[in-house]
């Protein structure tokens, strides 16, 4: 199956300049997502993965479906302030400020090994902010999961270190 | 599995005089996980549902391991503004001032049958508010799950005309 069928680009979007590759299709297409999580099977062992992190909030959808796939569990990578009882922040630069992110600090056993799930790597400002968060409360980063890379954006470069794996790249 | 005992009350989150019911803790232990799939696959039909349609954000997450379960697509009910392409919005009022969720014009196909789901019911003024604005688009509701349901809140007056189901109530 060929995924970048079933992406959709929208130009200026959010904002002029940003071209919106959207993959609203693959999650209505149940062999789209099937074929996903099958791509991932083939990548990640789950012998390797105790928790699969979702970064909020497109994140959250892949985390759930390889969780379920995987029958392990997951767990929330949320911006600041919507998370309950004592949790773990940590801040990074954006293109015009900083952004915050946070995860319950119980959350994750010391040592429990941690799959961070998003559907698309950009600078990836982000996913390097919540691999270092999650090492923050004890996780072991096992990789990250998108489905979606803008190459170009050079976001491999700040995760190199980690086991990255995308499905499909722009 | 009595699902209770994984959910965690905390006082006064987001706001003083809120009881937050967290459910981070199921999402978290893979046979949770798979007690809240097995349990909406009692009560709906495989045969009744062609697609599961998530809340932004936490209802995403049901949806998805739902979808995933039943072998069938997700689509995602968002707030305002953060969907590309042709949307239909609708905007409903809250407790000071009112919200809007949009979802994309054309995702669903006329009489396509939808599931819609949410981490938990209170007030029920999302949940109303996006059954309209699925048959707005020209879906047609097969019903609701939610894992918790504020019970005293009442939620469930505002969509009792479709099929609800809740898995731990409080």
């Amino acid at each position: 199956m060929n995924l970048k069928d079933k992406i959709e680009d929208y130009p200026n979007f959010p904002k002029k300049g940003i071209l919106f590759r959207d993959f609203s299709p693959i999650l209505k297409d149940p062999s789209a997502l099937s074929f996903v999580a099958d791509e991932f099977s083939k990548y990640f062992h789950p012998k390797d993965i105790d928790i699969f992190a979702g970064i909020e909030s497109r994140g959250f959808i892949l985390a759930s479906i390889l969780a379920s796939r995987y029958n392990k569990g997951m767990i929330m990578i949320r911006k600041a302030g919507k998370l309950p009882g004592k949790t773990t922040k940590l801040s990074y630069t954006i293109e015009y400020g900083k952004d915050t992110i946070e995860i319950q600090k119980d959350i994750i056993k010391e040592g429990e090994k941690v799959l961070i799930c998003d559907d698309l790597l950009a600078t990836g400002g982000t996913a390097k902010a919540s691999a270092k968060l999650i090492e923050k409360v004890g996780g072991k980063i096992v990789g990250f999961a998108f489905i979606i890379e803008l190459v170009d954006l050079n976001g491999m470069k700040g995760i190199s270190k980690y086991n990255c794996k995308s499905l499909v790249k722009y």
